[in-house]
């Protein structure tokens, strides 16, 4: 997605330790226009996969993933990264290692939201190592719906996310693969 | 605005201690068809403030908030609950306290993405005490901005925080304003 290709050489900023910070436009301040073209672009990407709900985790998830389900006329579910007292039905709970963070963190969504049968598409802003998209897979799977496939804004295929998605049968769309951060420079995947 | 009164009376669940548990449209599923009629109401209330940002606070602050943004056309900027690795340039912390949780939250916001002069638009799902909306006014006012409004999805009206916003000043506007939580039902402030 050249759009997106764009803002992260112009705005990207690459930390040591293979981290981007990206928090002009997805991760703190936030382009509602690349937005919207984001969730256009998973939407014609996704377009045959039946999807009936859209399913990301909070915080930097719920943007992208809001414009997907408004373009996909479906509703969007966010899953929470700890219990809130105001959830109090019985809930799907995963447990993911966030290695940002260098914490494990449980995963929750409401099981009345994802009923057997239903086509998740999964939407995440990063996808390091799948940590969170395994784990939103998971709770798709224990609810007896079905992943429609994993829509990512950015992939570190340096890392082993994509890898992992993959060869557990997923369809990954990542709308900007990052080859490397090496030297404060951010380098892409050569696209066939 | 009647669609989000209709779909507070059809979904909305009365739990004890005041709680409305609106997680089927707005705290965890989101309706995103609501969120962009919220969006839109928002930019006509506000339509003649001037706004330059939107301000709200994760997570469920970001679904409306974004969508009012795309309608402003301006940037959002998500207020963080807590230090993340990846924010480590100089930052706006506010301390404010969470009564649903019962706990205190430093509320963060990197000082580049407001500048002196601009003004700022703060919306969030929920105003009960309005603590979360003062500590995002003082950020802001930190900043050398203006806070050109507060936009409001659900108001409970009988909880202190609309009075409290608007004796400091701000103009707050709020989609649907609550009178009462009581025996399981909700009742609506009569709108004049």
């Amino acid at each position: 997605m050249e759009l997106l290709k764009q803002k992260v050489i112009r705005e990207g900023i690459v930390l040591g330790q293979g981290v981007l910070k990206v928090d002009s436009f997805l991760n703190h301040q936030m382009d509602p226009f690349l937005m919207r073209e984001v969730g256009r672009e998973f939407t014609r990407r996704f377009a045959g996969e039946a999807v009936t709900k859209v399913l990301t985790i909070e915080s930097s998830g719920i943007a992208p993933g809001i414009m997907t389900a408004l373009e996909l006329e479906v509703p969007l579910i966010f899953a929470r990264k700890q219990k809130s007292l105001t959830l109090t039905e019985d809930i799907y709970v995963e447990q993911v290692y966030s290695f940002t963070k260098q914490v494990s963190n449980d995963i929750t969504v409401a099981k009345k939201f994802i009923a057997p049968g239903e086509r998740v598409l999964i939407v995440d802003d990063f996808l390091a190592n799948g940590e969170a998209a395994l784990g939103l897979a998971r709770i798709v799977e224990q609810a007896g719906a079905s992943v429609a496939g994993i829509g990512i804004v950015i992939e570190k295929s340096f890392q082993p996310g994509a890898s992992r998605l993959k060869e557990a049968g997923y369809r990954v769309e990542s709308l900007v693969r990052i080859a490397a951060l090496e030297n404060g420079a951010v380098s892409f995947v050569e696209e066939a």
